[in-house]
């Protein structure tokens, strides 16, 4: 079975997410700038979320290059992954509109931790059909950022109540962190 | 003629099927938790639409890696399933908005009856275009999965009327089937 | 410069046109079935819609297949093609939403005439890239079929002012004329 | 790390980002032509964003041609691009829905010049991960197109105060500067 259809199908449905939440930022009815204001949240959450599913989208291609053979457990765990990650325009839309409240916050924050362990889940089930000698295993190592992203998501959620501003700087620390090109599997793929 | 297009146009609407159905979770006006309340049957049935759509994806593609030309009688055959697929998002949503009361429950079923039936015709093609020798042909064997799908949706839908539950508990019940993966096609490939 | 890509946003456009007109289709507020009925011309025009897009993409697929290299001029062709194939859901839901009146079925026309003359420039381009001698060339003939179409379009939209029926039943001849599947590029194809 | 998931992404966005532009074309109440008259300066948007996301969907084909690797860098840059391109539905929306006034086309301008600047840096990380013997850097040449463009942008966004007519004139300059097909990627690559 081969991966190349399991790619292009996640690939459609990441470029469709990702486009999507664009349609959630309605057109004003007045024609100033200033009609514009109403939208920042909106565009702000917008930005976050596209730079999430930018990432999501990158270390899902950095990892497939890694998969020979596609089992069934990879193509659920991949659609798991997929589930998700289709929740995440819903939660922008919602924390965007809410101008970034409390519950919202800690919405979002789930949604994110919750594709954290998909994708985390989809990872094992890969590190597992290809034997602890596989490129992955060696490329991913004890991943730190694997590790850092869902405590980091946990501790948002908890003190979105506290002060939602503290999620907020916490959401945007973890895409930052993976924004960092990720060159473990580049330069263990090099090595080979 | 080559299939790569076929897939290719089947996994993007497959893909756009299964996200557009997302769309159909509005953002509530309030900001708190009891706020998404409303939103859980919808939630609920999103979810046994994806697991289905993506079961239709997985089964399609084991399918089609089974077939080495496409005729136009595959083509319109594929055409034909895919249109019953997207009615899915539409009953989906009626469902989900209804609390899954009677009427939509038995809609939804009919269109999972049309889908299998569709999916059906396709197979049957495939097989009639690549002789009885296929790799189809002995893959899908006697078809038990096939022939008790139809039937428990007609259930479904008959005792809709009934209770909606039940129903619903079919239409769980043959996505739990479908989702115990399919061997057949991965068995007789490896045995070439 | 290769045709894959072309094929590729073409695939795309087509899958996401077919499959935003699902988008039309509203989801009622009652929960009997008799509150669907309003729906019907929707979803009669959607099936029509749904075929005539298939049709496009099947003979795009045929058409794209005998092109070796994609030029400039038939790469905005193709463009051209997707811009009028794109106003065809808003056609669609216009003739729906009023019940096949007069003026929606003779811009409904217009936009299958559209897409019908672009498609026929399309075709040109590719054989006068392509010399006397190419498959296409050979393949289209006399292009009875691309010679009869806009003239049933062209009657369709004059007689929509008589009774938007005729219209109705024209541009339904039409698709059948090319459901019928087309074996003249097989059809030369194999010949080679 | 291979660039054809790269390519299928970002024809994938720009595939859904050419269509969704048409829901906004919304259907109006009434069935008579007159009815349609409305819709006019949203059409005409629609048509002059259509034109610009498939030359940037054009030239973006052109220069992916050249690539060979994929870089981290590439990737962002490339996502930087196709936000910016998916900012061009909201403003061609809010273009056409406020019939041309002032502020509208200063946003439409200025989203025009974000994406050309984003497609710059995208071509000079190119240029740079391939070293200045690259066929892209030859092609691009002292890129005349590349400087102007910029320039005619914010042209019309500053000119959008004294005549929004005169900025509607500038963008459709610079799309017609484009439309002339970029025969210098093709020169060079057929001259090695």
């Amino acid at each position: 079975m081969n991966k190349n259809r399991l790619e292009a199908f996640s690939d459609g449905v990441l470029a469709i997410l990702i486009t999507i939440m664009v349609l959630e930022i309605k057109v004003p009815h007045g024609d100033q700038l200033s009609d514009l204001k109403g939208l920042i949240p909106i565009v702000l959450s917008y930005i976050l979320s596209f730079i999430y599913l930018g990432i999501y989208w990158n270390n899902h291609h950095h990892m497939m290059h890694t998969v020979k053979s596609v089992t069934g457990d990879i193509l659920w765990a991949n659609l798991h992954l997929l589930f998700w990650l289709s929740m995440v325009p819903f939660a922008t839309a919602w924390m965007g509109e809410n101008h970034f409240s409390a519950m919202p916050m800690a919405v979002y924050g789930f949604m994110l931790l919750m594709s954290a362990i998909a994708y985390y889940i989809l990872q094992t089930r890969i590190v597992k059909s290809q034997g602890k000698d596989s490129i992955l295993h060696k490329a991913v190592g004890n991943d730190l950022k694997g590790k850092m992203s869902p405590v980091l998501y946990i501790l948002g959620i908890a003190l979105s109540l506290v002060s939602p501003w503290i999620s907020g700087g916490l959401y945007i620390l973890v895409a930052f962190i993976w924004l960092i090109p990720d060159k473990r599997i580049e330069r263990v793929i090099s090595e080979h």
